[in-house]
């Protein structure tokens, strides 16, 4: 089945990384899908894993960590904070990898409506221009785009 | 009593505060002074502030958090994580004040000796211009140097 709305990765200066998708659903269920424990688990993280949700206080100073597992039982925790919540257009929050400790990034993610669809907007702003090549290097491009295209099936099923 | 080595503070980027200070200590003693929580919790934060070092784990991943209560009982507390720790030359970590939740910066403090003094470099890197500029605000600078003269009070102690 062909994507009809596909993600695209920009990197518009050098300690960052944009990531755009246009999603068939309104933007209060989309702002929904990000900070309900029980749907981050159904989408967050690539194809082929599976992802518990061990904190997901969306409120400012909340903290969150999720846990991927893959097919082999590997785990990998990534945690945060929350900055700013505002639904159901913005949120802000820190963003590491618990396996490079100390390498925080700060991630915005807006929501815009229009007829009925919803543009989010998902801009990572490193510490650095090396942390920013590391990511990208990561192969995390493939990784939020599964992601995403699960977020949009979700979307589909919850109607 | 002058002060004969006075701390001073430099701003290189927009994105940076770099402190700077020659203690009369050989450098192994210094860095003790940054990661013996016992010794920590004599000279960390401004004068007339009581300092409690909830967790100081020196070594990669290992997290810190430091209280610091006035004579008003009123705390601040700041927090963590070990990037770097190379005895005695050099520690990077991360920095939060738990007021400020999710606006981390990166501190890098080395230690170089001549002549049986130790060179301090304390660089903060934080993520925003205006998260540096916030800081400057605060009145750092005094806390910053009141706190270094406690570090210099207490090397001398230990003579």
């Amino acid at each position: 089945m062909p994507v009809s709305n596909p993600m695209t990765l920009t990197t518009p200066s050098d300690r960052e990384i944009v990531l755009t998708r246009v999603f068939d659903a309104p933007r209060e269920q989309v702002f929904r899908a990000f900070v309900d424990p029980a749907l981050v688990a159904q989408w967050w993280g690539p194809r082929g894993f599976t992802t518990i949700v061990d904190k997901l206080e969306a409120k400012p100073g909340g903290a969150w960590r999720y846990i991927v597992r893959g097919s082999n039982g590997k785990e990998d925790a990534f945690r945060g904070v929350f900055r700013e919540v505002t639904p159901p257009e913005r949120l802000v929050f820190t963003f590491e990898w618990e396996g490079l400790p100390g390498h925080v990034l700060v991630e915005t993610i807006t929501l815009e409506e229009r007829d009925g669809k919803t543009t989010v907007t998902d801009t990572s702003l490193f510490h650095t221009p090396e942390e920013r090549d590391g990511m990208l290097q990561s192969g995390m491009e493939g990784g939020a785009s599964e992601s995403w295209d699960k977020l949009a099936e979700l979307l589909a099923q919850q109607g």
